[in-house]
Order: structure tokens, then C-alpha cells, then sequence
């Protein structure tokens, strides 16, 4: 932690809850956040005993988000923290977001982004009435090699783009666990806490971000089929994809969480003119290029021939594995430098937020239909 | 070679040709076959010259199939040729295959089948008059760890099939080498020699083959998009699809020619409710099995807990890489043994055949249609 | 962090320096450690730069370790550190270990433990008679596939144990950068500071720690051969070995830092008599075992599978992968857990750092001997 | 078959034979050979039915070796076979090679060479008297990735190469299945038939040549250690050596028959000052190279890259996988081009018989003594 160390406050990540304690790893492992505040449950008794486990002043555990937001209002400047991480269902998102910019607090928020487009915009107004910083938890952008393949693709390295295909295989849904009592698939499972969109929603939005990000194109218009293989679920678990980009590129986009047996699979693959990438989450530091006219490199993190850009991304020496954490952390460094007023290091925000519900909204129309096309910005069949 | 070693011609295959020097070790390897005629190109030298590196009889180097056909007619039937490997350019499948096949001689024939779904079906009635067998050289069916997917697949390990993802993606058209002289490219992208389909014709067939092999399910309905990505080709070089199986099962389907840097990598990957399977090509010993519930497999050609019906396509022991000449032979011996009457193990033939030309014809109008679904048996936009 | 965070105190890693780093943020992670004084550097600019960018009260960034442990020792009990993170060169090891040790403060010390067996014999007393804790960062032991690794082989899930093969495989001393500037470089090619061993001692020491706890099984004698490919260097850069374990089984050691183009490659497999194991650190989730009977399996990190013993290490799902700051931050949550008296998870210590010192003079003893085996225990050549 | 296919002759590889069988599939892959002879087994029953399966002449099926000689010899000098192949167990290699070659019969033999030096030396010298070939089968030798690593060594793309690691991993003797009527196994571990070494003379003496093959250097002095590890086997089952090279290199070589659970895996890694390579048998057609200063290369048999000497030890494009039995047709083409005279590839023979049985008498001198190292040349302990 640092002389300097932001102040966080945390809504929801009570005891149990998986992303909640990934966040305080990500925000403690490099000492540039202290979490200081937090309503983690709306269960007064888990509520207070996640806070004794962080070890944090009990005033500053707060029996639910608004008094939180008033409490940390009232302290001094100086005292007060400086950003909520709300790590929530999708459907708090959007008010709780809201309320916390107007209060003056930085955000930053687990994807996706809301519940709806029109909601991811009311947030984006907020953020620009606010002057507060916004971060969304597309965790998978802060990963050195990805930042390699951005760079890449960017400069030119594959000429023109010509084929994005993004992937996002899980299994842990494949049974009906979200009736048999594991709160995780409960509530995404549920249109009234996830939205729109199941599967499509907590990970096929990842995957859409990605191949945006690294493809540095935008899909203009989507074909897509949604199912639900495990019976009486209501939202999709399972998307398939085809994908027109701006400039003629095509593309694929599969996401399941009825793969069974498959883990954390997100994968993206790109290709142009003159070679193409491979990147896979899980093993995050890699990079593969494939080439027409050369043999293929594996790029690896911390090794050599990494762009400038992807430098800072990284905390050890080649063949020190770096994961999940580190790429969040990455997030969290990146944010906490933008409030600071330092050098800035990209972090996905509003764009990818509004993106990836005007995908989500499309998908959904799209699948709906008996037209083959949608388009991502107007949501028209087309 | 056997010393009932079966009579082999071939048509097309003349010195440079990549295919038929294939089908000749696959037939050579196991020495059930013996190259005996044929007509290797239209070319008089060239057909020579083959001939005679070939060690064959001059009087049995054609100077033309139907000269084959009368040729071999001619000898005592002791002599004579028992089938006819078919290696041209598609549009020549459908007359020669009928020709030969109406001449006596089993027809062992390169994919696509034909031109189109009319051909494909006048070459099936042509089989059930001729009493004849005919084999087509889906070659990646012949790979041992493909048998043990689709007895696994077969067997129910996997419980009820929910998802299929073929792709096949190869990088060598991404220039413009069909007009700079390449031959193999120059007739694959040439609607007359080629048919309906580009890349979706040459490759996308086998994936399609491969996926309804293995998950034993059909597909009811496709929606895909075909893309040509270097100026003036006539056909596609790009192909993306969602597939609608029989029973709810929902695929991909990724076949692309212009994936720079990528060589021929052909993978399926098969869900059901308890696990999945993966396998690639490009390390055909290996079948991977993931599950719910338990570590993953790797089951291994050679190795412990194969399937009894994959036993038989093996010929070294665990560890001793065997590779696509070995597939390939694995169908000339089976389309021997048929011809023999030995004991039938399974090779692709008219119903392969026929399904992958309903399949380009679907895709085919789909791809032009705006609307989503394609049914592939009646070829109706849905 | 937590109420209860202990307190740490660190010598050496000053800006600039690998490892120092990597140790706080092992530390920061679970929040069961704040880092509240320190002693970085012998240069006092770059210490108080340190201290100050670490956030530390600039009362507590001493001069010097003297200076720490008397600062410390004067402050109240519940305000001043339990434990001392030892990040120096190796030659600072034994005496500033045994100084804290002997002021009562808990030890968590960088490998190798000391110069020779007779240091780390002497900080082996001063554990015995302070009664504090004393941990060693053999880093790769703290891996959750290590230790299931380890269960399954102390499980007798391969039957008794008859090869270990380890080896450790880097690059970065491939040219002579320890002349040229490189700080790591140096003092580890320095015998003066690094001690008998230079690639022995660095990276060979890990190797066989990983062997002995993995396999459960001592190494009785040693066969080597020391080799210094980069001319000038004074310590070995290259390292050979044949070891014989107790009850007969076999098996060789190889660590190299002049394997040009190897990143961080520590590797361990180990077979008995019905199976095997393969683990690599550049891929620490995944951990192989291959069976007589059966398809080898791949057990993974957070999959289905493990055992009781591997799941306290885990923080992420299944497929999101944990690297080597969380390696690192399981020894120091165990070292915690310890001190405060909970229920205790294994970390490596005196046991560890006297057999590994004890092995690199058996190696160096053997390397200059014509005799071909040299006992680990008594160090004699047999 | 070509024109001008040479006549082969076969001892050894009755039904039921491993190796046999190999070598027939490798000799008529490329049309270059034709079996016409054979004593397969001096069983006759079993003699008999192999020449019937293969559709040999009865004529040409022998009793024994010494008829097969004699039959050959006495027909015309155009139809009588070219060269024999001797697959057989090792004791009877040197006797029937020394016989072939002083028949005037070119001669392609198993490995290892001999019994011993002694018996290879006699060998040699009647090569040298009859102007016969004498090809050996190190097939792994044939592999074109195996050919593009030597090739890549010796035009000096590492520098100066410092290291060395061999490796041969097998299971399959894990159990005692030479007392359970495994004939294969039997005569392996019987040192009337196998020699001096077990292991050792099996796969040791693959490690080895292909250790030499590519680094083009030779090993002067070997450590090692033999070891027996299923009760009452007569020969070693596994081998640890350490080898020091001409020049300073330094290696490592391990084979194993007891590593459960591990199939063919022979591997080969060298470093050089500036880089380094890894080609392992079970993935063949890649080879993999690492580098100081740029992103590791990944090259692959039929892509782009490759050096001109491997470029005629392919048969299919990038990505259609070829095998063991490809690599050992290799050996026959080089083989049979050298017996027609044309211009010559290199293959396996005499030098690399020679040298690794030097290696096997080395290895089993050295172990059992209490020297550290043994000189390979002159198999004196040093």
C-alpha cells in the first residue's frame, strides 16, 4: 500500500460471494487502493461479519448502500473514500452507479454494465454531469497479452483484418444448480436480477468486448442464435453468433455455460491479410501469431518483442505466471492512476459498456426474429 | 501387398497433382491395393511420365478415362481393374464416377461428391443399379480418434448431444495465388470446375461430415454467411454458420480458407450434459474428454480404454504417431474389405455425400437470403 | 487486510530489486500481512525512496537492519512487526536471520537459506531457542497443484515411487551480463554473496526441494557435474546431477541459466509402479498424471477432483488462473497462520533449507571428486 | 511401385511382429521397394501364413535365412532381391548382416547394430569388403523436423552449442510381462538375445545417436547410472547419464521402460550461446525454437521456413500430419536411392552402429564402477 492509497468503499461481496473478494485481491495487490468502507449483505449478520474479516472499522460497515453513501459523505474530504466498487447483481447497477456519481464517488462496476441500453445511457450521463471516473470490470482487457494483440493488430502487423472469432466456453451451468440452491446461477438466471440475456449477458458480453477491443473494429450487425438447454431455465444458456464488422471483416462469437466439463474458456483469434493471433484466457501468457510467409511466435509476457504499451502490464520476469488477479489489478491501477490525475493507462469504461448492452439488446431482437440481421447501433432487423 | 491385392485406376493424379500421390501410398500402405492403370492427365506427356515413375504397364497409362474404361473392359476380368479412383477437379466426379460405375468398376471418389445435389443423386441411383460400392474420400473420418469420438458420442458417455462446434480453417488462399498460376487454387475457385461453393465446397464439407459423423445427429437447419475477402474471386473463401440438429442440439460451423498463418486445422468439439470432447486434426492421436464431475482425459491412439471399433484402424502401438496418409489408407481398407465382402467396417460413401451436397446447397441460399433459416433436406428458406 | 493483519517488517528490496517486491505483494494479497517498516537499501536515498513510495511512516524506514531491529524492539508490543522479511543477497541470510530471530522476531527468509549447512545449522538453533517461526521461500511449494501433487503421491496413487526427474531450466545468464551492469547477475555469480553455488545454489536448490516434497522421498546420494559455459564467470551457470533416493528410487536433476531462450522452466515428473505425474511450473494449474491402465488425466486447479489438502490454496473458479504471486501469498498466508497459532497448512523451513544446503555441498564436492557418489547426509564421497 | 522398385527380402517379422510390419508399410509407402522374399519365422506354420498374407511367392517363403541366401543367390542376377531387411532379435543381427553382405546382398538392419563393439566392428568391415550399403534403423532419424534441427544446429544458428538433454520415456515394461508371455518383452530383457544392455540397447541407444545426429557432436565421456526396478529382470530397465561433449557441451540422457504411464517419448532439447531447440516424437512435426533476443519460433513440417535438406522428407502440405512410419520410409527412400546411386541422402548406417555400441559398452562399464566418468572411445574409466 502506498503513501498514497485511494480509499474504496465496496457495495455487496459479502462473505461467499466470488467476485467481491477478487476485487479487494486485485485493488490490495499492488497497494494503490485501502478498502476502507463497505455494505457488503443486506444480512445485517453477514453484513458485519465480512467487515470484522477485513478487519474494518465497524462505523464504516454500513447496513446498506445509501448509508453508506451518506456516511462516507459526512467524514472529512480527506477521510471520505474516494471510489465505490459495486459488485452487485446487474439489476443495482444502474441505480446504485448513478447515485454514487452524483454523490461525488468515482465507480467502478462489474459487468455488464446494466440492464438495459437505456440504462447504461442514464449512467453515462451521470458520469458526465459527474466528472467522476467510470470503470467496468471487463477483467479479461487487462491482461499483458491481450494488450500485445491490441497493439499488434493496431499497427498493422496482420494488414487489413479479416477475421475476429471470439469464444467463451463454460460448463458450470450445464445442470439446473440455480434451482438447487448455488446463489451464483441464481440470480443469473434470473431476468429480474441478470436482464436480458443469461449466458449472453455474463460472458458473451465479455467476449464481444474483446474482440472489439483487440480487433480495434466495430460489429455493425449481428445474426444470432440463443437456447436454453436446461429445462425451465428462463434466460439463454447458450449464444451462437455471425458477426459483420465495419470495413467487411467477419465473425463468429460462441458463448455457452452449458459446456460441459469446459472451465473458463474465452478465446479470441484474429486474422488479416498476412497472419493472424490466438490468444486463451487460460493461459493468459501466451500469444500466438501465425504468419503466411514466416514461422508462427509465441509472444510471451515479460519476454521479448513486447510492444511499449504492454510493458507496464506486468509485474515479473518471463515464466512467472501472472493470472486472473493481476490482469483484474491491472483495472484497478489503471482507474486509480485516472483519478489521480497521472499518465493515463486505458481501462474499459462507458464506450464498452454501452457497447456491449446495444450487442446484448441486438442479440436478443435478433434471435427473436425471422430476419437474418440486426443491427448493433439502431437494434433494427435488418 | 496381399496376394489378393485388389486393381486399382486412377483418373487424374498426373506428376505434381497434390491428391492423387496421396490416395496412391494410402492405398500402397497396407498392400491390399495395387495401382494397375490409369489416365493421369489429359496432358500426353505429363501422363506419361506419371505412368512410367509410376512403374506401370505403358499399355495401361490412358490417354483418356473412357479409354480407361474400354481398355480395362477389354481384359480378361482377372486382370482387369477392380475400381476407379476418381482425384479431379468436382465437376468431372459425377460423369466419371457414373461412367465407371455403369462400366462395372467400384468408384473410389474425391469430395466434394459433385456439382450439386441433382449430380450427387444421379450418382446414388447409379451405385444401386450398378450393385457397385463407393467410396468417398472424407478422409478425416479415417483417423482412429475420430471412431473413438463417435462410438463415445454413440455409447451416450456423454449424456444427451446439446452442442456441436466444427471449424476448419486453412490460410492458403489469402493471396491471390489462384491467379498467379496456382493450379490447385486457380480450379477451386472457379465456379465451372469448383461448383456452388469456394472454401465452403472444399473444406466446409468435410467439417459438416465430420460434425453429423461423430454427434450421429443431423442438421435440420442452417443460417450462414459467405464472404469472399480477396478481390475478384468468384467464390467464397469464407464461411460462417448456425446449425439447428435434430433434437435441440445447436452448432457452429467455421470454414475459411483466408485464415492467414493457419495450416489445416479442422476441430470438433462436441457437448452433452455430462461432458465433451475435443479433437483437432492437427494432433490426431489425441481425443480429449472433459467432464463435469471428474478430471479430464486424454485418450490416446495406441493407448489404454479405446473403444473395440477403433482397434482395427491402428498400426503402431501408443506414442508412434500415425498421420493422414494412415487415415487415408484406413478407407481404402475398408472400401477393400467391403469389395471383398470381408466383414464391413464403415467407410463415407453416398449418404456423406449426398448430405454434404444439400448442405453447400443450403448454405448457398441461405447466404443469399435475408432470411434466417435454411432447412438442409429441403433446401427451403424458413 | 484484516483486524488482525499482522505486521512486517522488510530488509533489503529496495526499488530496483525483483524479489522484494514480489514479497509484498505475496503479502498484500489476503490481507493477512501490512508491511509497516523496512530497512530497503544500504543506500539511504534509494531507502527512503522506498519507504516513502511503500507509504510507510518515515519513522520506520531505517538506515539499516541494526537499526530496525533496535527501532522495533522499542516500541510497544502490539505496535511493532512480528516478522522480518529477509530479501537480501544470500551471504545476509545467517546473520541478520539469527539477529531477528534472537530479538524475538518471526523469520520468513529468501532460498537459498544460507552459504553453507554450517549457517543453516546455526539458524536452526536460533528457531530452536527463540521459539519464533521461520519460514523459506521455496515459492513453487506453495502452488495448489504442487501440493496435490504431493497428496496423490503420499496417497500411494502410483504405487511406490522408482523415478523423480526435476529440472529447472533458465536463460537469462546466457551472456555475460554479469559485467555488464546486472545487478541480479552479479552478486548471484559472485561467491562471496552467493556462496558455493551459483546456478546450483539459485535455481538447483528449488528443483530438489520440489523432489524431495513431491516424492516424499530423501535423496541418499548424488552424482554431478558443475560446468561455467560463459567464460570468466567464477560460479557454475550449469548443473547436472544423478541422484538415488531412499528405498531405491531414481532420478536426475538438471538446472541450467544458461539454457538460452528458456524463460522460468522448473519441471517435475515423477512415475511409480503404476503411473506418473508431470507438473511445470509456466503452466502451474494443470497437473498431468498418466496411468498403466487407463487415459492419462488432467487434474486442474479448482476442477472437480482435488484433494482436501489442495482446496485451501485455491482463490478463483476453475479456469481462472492463479499464478506465482499466489504461490508466494500461500506461504505467507501459512507462515501467518502459524504465528498466530491456527490450524496449520505446511510452508517450507529449517527442514527444507538444511537439506538443500546440505545438497549443494554434496554437489560441489562430488563435482570435484573422480568418485562417482557423494553422500547427501554425511557429504562424503562413497 | 515404381518401374524400377528394388526387391526386398525380409528375416524376422512374422505374423504377430511389431517391427515387421513397420518396416513393410514403411518400404511400399513410396513405391520404391517391393517385398518378394522373406523367412519370417522358423516356425513354419507361422512362415507360411505370413507369406501368404503378404502374397509372396511360396517359392520365395524360406525356411531360414541361410535357404533364403541360398535360393536368392541361385536366381537370375535380375530377379533375386536387391537388399534384406533383419528384423530380428538383436543376438542375430551381426551374424546374418556379416552373411548377407558377403552374398552380395545390400542390408537394412534393426538397431541397435550388435551385441557388441566387437560384433559391429565385424560388421563394418564386411560393409567394406562386400561395397554393399548397410542402412541402420534409427528411424527417428527420418523425421523432417529431426532433419531441419541438425540442419539449423550445424549452419551455427545457437552459436555455440553448450547443452544437450536426450530423453526416451516408455511405460510399458512397468510390469513384469517378460515372465507373463509378452514376446516382445522377453526377448528384450533376456541378454542372450538383447546384449548388455535392456533399456539401455533398446531406446538408450535412440537417445543417443539422435543427441549426436543433431548437436553434430560427439559425446567423449559418459556417468551413468543402470538400474533394475521389477524384481528378477536381468537387464537394466532404466538409465540416467550424464555426457560430456567434444568442445565443452555438456548433456544429460535418460531412457526409461519403467516410466508408467508414458508411451514413446523421445525427446531432444540443445542450447546454444545465443538460442535453443526442442523437437519431441510423439508431436513430429513441430519443432520449436527459442531465442535470447526475439519471440520463440514455432516451425512446422510443410510451412514456411524450412531449411532445403528437409524439404524431400515431406509428402503433404502444412498440417496434414505425417508419422513414425512416414520417418521410417524415409529411411528407405534414402536407402534405396543409395543402392541405385543417385544422388544421396543421408541415412543411418555403420558410423551410428558403431558409435552407440560404444556408448552401451561405456555405460554398462561405467556403472559398474565407482569412476565417475568412462570414455566413450576408448571405454576406459577416467
Amino acid at each position: 500500500m502506498t503513501a498514497s492509497a485511494l480509499k474504496l468503499g465496496m457495495v455487496g461481496g459479502g462473505e461467499g460471494a466470488f467476485i467481491g473478494a477478487i476485487h479487494r485481491m486485485a485493488a490490495a495487490l499492488d497497494g494503490d487502493w485501502r478498502l476502507v468502507a463497505g455494505a457488503f449483505s443486506t444480512d445485517a449478520g453477514r453484513n458485519g461479519r465480512t467487515g470484522t474479516q477485513l478487519g474494518l472499522d465497524p462505523q464504516r460497515v454500513y447496513a446498506s448502500f445509501e448509508e453508506m453513501l451518506e456516511g462516507e459523505r459526512a467524514l472529512p474530504a480527506d477521510a471520505r473514500i474516494d471510489a465505490i466498487s459495486i459488485v452487485t447483481p446487474n439489476h443495482l447497477h444502474a441505480p446504485m452507479a448513478i447515485a454514487a456519481l452524483e454523490a461525488g464517488f468515482h465507480v467502478f462496476c462489474e459487468k455488464p454494465m446494466a440492464m438495459s441500453v437505456a440504462e447504461a445511457q442514464a449512467i453515462a450521463q451521470a458520469v458526465d454531469r459527474s466528472g467522476c471516473r467510470f470503470g467496468l470490470a471487463f477483467t479479461y482487457s487487462g491482461y499483458p497479452m491481450v494488450e500485445e494483440a491490441r497493439a499488434r493488430v493496431a499497427r498493422g502487423d496482420f494488414g487489413k483484418i479479416r477475421l475476429v472469432q471470439a469464444e467463451y466456453l463454460q460448463g458450470w451451468l450445464s445442470q439446473p444448480i440455480d434451482t438447487q440452491g448455488n446463489k451464483q446461477a441464481e440470480w443469473r438466471t434470473d431476468p429480474a436480477r441478470a436482464g436480458l440475456g443469461g449466458c449472453l449477458g455474463d460472458i458473451g458480453t465479455h467476449a464481444f468486448q474483446l474482440a472489439e477491443h483487440v480487433s480495434g473494429l466495430r460489429v455493425e450487425s449481428v445474426s444470432a442464435d440463443l437456447s436454453i438447454h436446461v429445462p425451465n431455465r428462463r434466460l439463454d444458456d447458450d449464444v451462437s453468433a455471425l458477426l459483420r464488422f465495419e470495413g467487411g471483416a467477419r465473425g463468429t462469437l460462441k458463448a455457452s455455460q452449458v459446456a460441459a466439463g469446459e472451465e473458463n474458456g474465452l478465446k479470441l483469434r484474429i486474422h488479416g491479410e498476412r497472419g493472424g493471433l490466438e490468444w486463451a484466457q487460460m493461459e493468459p501468457n501466451t500469444l500466438t501469431l501465425r504468419w503466411l510467409d514466416r514461422p508462427a511466435e509465441v509472444v510471451r509476457a515479460g519476454g521479448p518483442g513486447l510492444q511499449a504499451s504492454t510493458l507496464p502490464l506486468l509485474r515479473t520476469p518471463a515464466g512467472h505466471p501472472e493470472g486472473y488477479v493481476e490482469a483484474f489489478a491491472n483495472l484497478y491501477r489503471a482507474f486509480g492512476a485516472a483519478i489521480r490525475g497521472t499518465a493515463g493507462i486505458w481501462f474499459p469504461g462507458v464506450p464498452d459498456g454501452l457497447r456491449t448492452m446495444k450487442f446484448v439488446e441486438a442479440v436478443v431482437a435478433n434471435a427473436a426474429s425471422a430476419q437474418k440481421w440486426t443491427s448493433i447501433e439502431s437494434g433494427e432487423n435488418e
